[in-house]
């Protein structure tokens, strides 16, 4: 089906960030045929609709672990490791499946109704999950969890992935909405040998590796000690021979981040998440300029808590500026970018994070009915960027589109009801409480 | 004229940030006479209002320059001296007192919508200022501002505050919704006779000063030279006699910090503002830690932009814990704290930013329909507590009071048109770019 969508605005996440006045977007089969100026276009008798607002790239959100709805808040503000012992881990290993769906598509409603299309999860439960997500209409890449717990067999975890992505497919469901991965946790939880093993499997099946790396100073101190670092680990076990994104990333020496460049492993910069643990502030100023894809991540809710990429955004451009003593690290364009084609970048997806022919059509119309755009549309191209990205936010989206069909209406989901999920996840919420 | 308000969660920000479940604020005359459980309440025959949500009071901005939504954006993100000289200055020049008028009443708006009843307030046409707050229904300490600069006559500047707080008080109008306060602009931009004029004058009539202090590392060099530091200065020219709130304060040495504390000055700490313009991070731990009164302010809408006190509340908490790498070092409670009680504190006034008998009936119904509070109202304090400052933010606000009076219902101001207001700056904002 095609369809055309009008805008005094459209920003198509180029790499140059260009502003388009006067454009139009074009859908067949939920890919973009053209973006550009409406003069430039071609002859269209199809189905157009005219939108009054900014039309941007659907936000992508690099690492997250979406279910965590379901603890949102839990303990307050206790020391992480009495917060994991005595909350989070004893109310996982009660969570249903049935509960990983709904929190699932809480997260998933949350994220579209603040401009996310895309989202990077692991987390257990992932067929829940990938219910979750197409219920919704959301895309995600799934990462199933690979860990090294007591209890639990990494052997049979990476075998699980494996037999699902031979049956469905690396990507499946409408506009192709779903892409499976690898989530091995990270270095200090599995074995070389484990990581070994997953980036064999991951590679043989073009698959994508989600892994956390270096989010705390002391984690990785036996691998440091042993490799010299958990870049240079995962290197020396050939995990970086596939398509990898590391989540984190915080504590990356200069050597690191070449590795990291020459090796185009992506990174999920998660600032908000980072900042409330404590953990650091991430390099962002020098994996940019070492040209490391970056993309924006918010982390689980139970720690960073509202899944808002505008706030991200802010973040990340706040938090660079401050470790770099440079009000000019990261500009208003620079963090729009990282939200959305650096997102897609860093996830190895050629096919999101813009609004380009061949794309997926993941859009976002945002009301400039805000005093955030009181000065109105008609500014120059640097007001607009700055009025976009540090006034609004994402109480400013009002319709979203995901493979060109539109899933968020005037703020709210156009496919499931939102009180009722609500409704679910208090439920749920309690049970894991009593 | 008497008023009940009931709600499930009342969060009167009481010290120990109590929560209050099944709760009333009874209201009479625009103070309020009781909050607390409603099994302990007074009988009562007046009107009752029952809100769905949670009360909590109004916010307080302890540092703004509202009226520069106008200018909001202009320039995207120039270096400061560039943006000063080639942007803002300029454009200053030729604001008109009307503008003024129209950029304070959009910023006032923001703001309610926003849950902050009270700003403190310093910029040029303080009378026009006057009238946007009284027009809009909110609350706010209006500065006259005194500088130093060629063509400006600091004498005539201070003698203009006198005369205003001569003739119509330190508080009037409904509520006494504005307070006047010496807004001398800093210590570079002012010789010290200066300061000790505007001291002597501001402590002769019990009223506030505003001063921005120490907000970039090296503003202060010649004072430091001479004096120390700036509030060693501010101290030996007699400032610190009367009610003073520096604005920023991020670069204190431990004696400065012990000087505020044992003058009982007040800081209005601006974490998205320095963050922004990378001027660093105020220690606001040190400053707790030594019971300096601490409140929040966003800093003018042209540099930081969105005037979200919400925002401020999360920022100031992630700076301080990554400041102190410690994930405990400001809590949710503690956040909720500086953005309501600690800057009534800080700003010297006790009949503000608490649930109290005698307090002015300042307060914010939060709508707990929203993802953030899915898990439920009746969860331990201590999720609450997270999952408002956390989850929530100024998207939630749903209805505001100031003195008493409803001022905004269901998002939306009450008084004034919002397009009209939009309309109003959009086309002042056309000219001074022109
Ligand atoms: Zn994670
Ligand atoms: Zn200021």
């Amino acid at each position: 089906m095609s369809r055309r969508f009008s805008a005094p605005i459209i920003l198509p996440c180029d790499t140059a960030c260009s502003v388009i006045r006067d454009g139009v977007v074009d859908v067949r089969d939920g890919r973009i045929t053209y973006c550009g100026p409406a003069a430039d276009a071609p002859q269209w008798d199809a189905l157009v609709t005219e939108l009054p607002g900014i039309l941007l790239p659907g936000l992508v959100n690099t690492h997250a672990h979406s279910p965590m709805t379901l603890l949102r808040g839990m303990g307050g503000d206790l020391p992480l490791l009495r917060w994991l012992n005595e909350i989070i881990w004893p109310a996982e290993v009660r969570l249903r499946p049935e509960d990983v769906r709904a929190g699932m598509l809480l997260g998933s409603l949350e994220m579209l109704r603040g401009g996310v299309t895309t989202s990077a999860e692991m987390y257990f439960h992932a067929e829940e999950m990938a219910d979750a997500v197409l219920t919704s209409g959301a895309r995600a890449v799934l990462g199933g969890p690979i860990m090294g717990l007591p209890g639990l067999d990494w052997r049979s975890m990476i075998a699980t992935t494996e037999r699902w992505i031979d049956a469905d497919g690396l990507r499946f469901g409408p506009g192709e909405r779903i892409e499976l991965s690898y989530a091995p946790h990270s270095a200090y939880m599995l074995p070389p040998e484990a990581l070994r093993l997953t980036g064999e499997s991951a590679a043989a099946r073009g698959a994508l590796v989600q892994i956390h790396v270096a989010e705390a100073a002391d984690e990785d101190g036996e691998q440091r000690a042993e490799y010299g670092s958990v870049p240079r680990l995962l290197e020396e076990v050939g995990l970086l021979d596939g398509r990898v994104i590391a989540a984190h990333a915080v504590h990356l020496s200069d050597e690191d981040i070449a590795l990291f460049a020459a090796r185009g492993v992506g990174v999920a910069h998660c600032p908000g998440s980072n900042a409330k643990l404590a953990s650091g502030i991430a390099r962002l100023a020098e994996l940019r300029a070492a040209s490391v894809p970056v993309g924006l991540g918010t982390d689980g809710p139970a720690s960073n808590d509202d899944l808002d990429l505008w706030a991200e955004m802010q973040l990340s451009a706040l938090l660079a500026r401050l470790s770099t003593k440079d009000a000019t690290a990261v500009r208003a364009p620079d963090a729009l970018l990282l939200a959305t084609r650096g997102g897609a970048t860093a996830l190895g997806r050629d096919d999101l994070g813009a609004l380009e022919p061949g794309r997926w059509a993941d859009f976002v119309h945002v009301d400039a009915d805000d005093p955030a755009f009181a000065a109105g549309l008609d500014v120059p191209d640097e007001q607009l960027l700055a009025n976009l990205v540090w006034a609004a936010g994402s109480r400013c989206v009002a319709d979203v589109w995901v493979a060109g069909e539109r899933v968020v209406a005037g703020g709210e989901p156009v496919r499931v009801d939102r009180a009722k999920v609500q409704a679910e996840v208090r439920e749920a919420a309690a049970r894991l409480r009593a």
